[in-house]
C-alpha cells in the first residue's frame, strides 16, 4: 500500500492539496468525502481525484466516498508528513525572514532549526527565535542534526555554492527561491520557486489590448 | 507566427526559461544555438525544445540552429514581455518586502508601481522608493495606473478579499503567495506560490531512512 513511488510529480503536487482538505474536512466533523466534494473543496476534478488517488491503492466505497481521517492519516503517511521534519534555511535577508516566521511551516509540521548565512554582518544576530550562523560551520552542524530538507532564499549568485555545501552536508531535497538553476546530483531533488518566471508566464496570459509589434 | 495561444502551460512555463537562456547566450555573443545547446544550458530535453517552439512557428534552421536575437525578440513579443510591465502588489510584511526589494523584478521588466496594505500602522510609510497605499484606496489609484498584474503577499485569511479587489480594480492576472486557493473569474489567471505545499510535496521524495509505521 505504502507503494505510488511511480507516480507522476503533478499527481504528488495534487496529493499535499487533497490531504490539506482532508484535515479541514475532518475539522468540520466530516466522517466521508465523495471524489466531488474534494472537487468543490479543491477545484480539481473528480475524476482526477479518483485516478491519482488510485496510484495508491483502493481508498474509497462507491457509494460512500472517502473515509476522511483513515485517508489523511494513511496520505500523510505517504508524504512522510506524519512526523515533524526538520528544515535548514540559507539566506537571512528580507525573503529568509519571511520564510523563517512564515506560521504555516510549522502548523504543517515543518520545524525550522538552523539558519545560515556568509554575513559577518547578520552572523551571531537572531532571526526570530534562532541564531544564525556562519555558512562555514554548516557541515559540522548538520553532522550532528541531520537535515534533509533546505530551503535557499539567497541572490541568485549565491545558489549554486549554497546547494553544493546542502548537498555534501546531506541535504536531500531542497527548496530554491534563488532565481538560478542548481546542478545536483540525480538523488537529490529542488524544486524552483522563481518569481519572475512566475510572472513571466502570467503576462503570456494578459489580454491583447494593446497593438504588439513583431 | 503570434499565435501559439493553445500551448499548453508547461510550455509557456518553458519558455520563459527559453528566454532566460538566449538573452544569456546573446550576452555572451553567441549568434547561433542548437537545441542541444539550449539542453545544456536549460537542462531541458533537445526534443522538448523543439516541439515547444514549434508551437509558434518555424524558428530553427535545420542544421544552423536558431539565431538567437531574433528568437529572443520573438519569445518576448509572444511572451509580451517586450515591454515594461506594471505590477501592484499588496501585503507590506516580510514577503511583501522582500518582493519589493528583489532587483530581478525590475531587471526582468517588472516594475513595481504600487504597494497596498491594510494594517494603519503601515500606511503611509515606504517600502523602498514606494509609500504603502490604503487598499481601500486600490479602486481609485488603479482607474488611473490600469495594472493589470497583482502580486498577494498576505496571510491566508486575507487572500481572498485581496484576489476580488484587485479583480474589480482591473487586475487581470494575480501570483498568490497566500497560502490559500482563490476564487475568481474565468478570465483571471492565477499562478500559486505554496511554501508549504512546496515543501509537502519534496518530502515525499526524502529516502526512506527511517521505518515508516502504517
Amino acid at each position: 500500500m505504502l507503494s505510488g513511488r511511480a507516480a507522476p510529480e503533478p499527481t504528488i503536487a495534487r496529493l499535499a492539496l487533497y490531504l490539506r482538505c482532508l484535515l479541514a474536512a475532518q475539522q468540520e466533523g466530516a466522517e466521508t468525502l465523495s471524489s466531488a466534494d474534494i472537487e468543490v473543496r479543491t477545484s480539481i476534478s473528480s475524476g482526477q481525484v479518483r485516478k491519482d488517488l488510485s496510484y495508491f491503492g483502493e481508498f474509497g466505497k462507491p457509494g460512500l466516498g472517502y473515509a476522511v481521517a483513515p485517508l489523511a492519516s494513511r496520505l500523510a503517511s505517504i508524504m512522510r508528513l506524519d512526523r515533524t521534519q526538520p528544515v535548514m534555511l540559507v539566506g537571512a535577508g528580507n525573503l529568509g525572514t519571511a520564510i523563517a516566521g512564515y506560521s504555516g511551516l510549522r502548523e504543517s509540521g515543518f520545524h525550522l532549526v538552523a539558519v545560515y548565512d556568509n554575513n559577518f554582518s547578520k552572523i551571531g544576530r537572531r532571526i526570530w527565535d534562532l541564531e544564525i550562523q556562519d555558512i562555514e560551520r554548516m557541515p559540522a552542524i548538520n553532522a550532528e542534526m541531520g537535515v534533509q530538507i533546505g530551503i535557499i532564499a539567497t541572490p541568485a549568485p549565491a545558489g549554486q555554492d549554497v546547494a553544493d555545501r546542502m548537498v555534501s552536508s546531506g541535504v536531500r531535497v531542497i527548496l530554491n527561491f534563488s532565481p538560478t538553476r542548481l546542478s545536483v546530483p540525480k538523488e537529490v531533488v529542488v524544486r524552483n520557486v522563481d518569481l519572475t518566471q512566475e510572472l513571466q508566464i502570467l503576462c503570456y496570459y494578459l489580454p491583447a489590448t494593446e497593438s504588439v509589434t513583431p
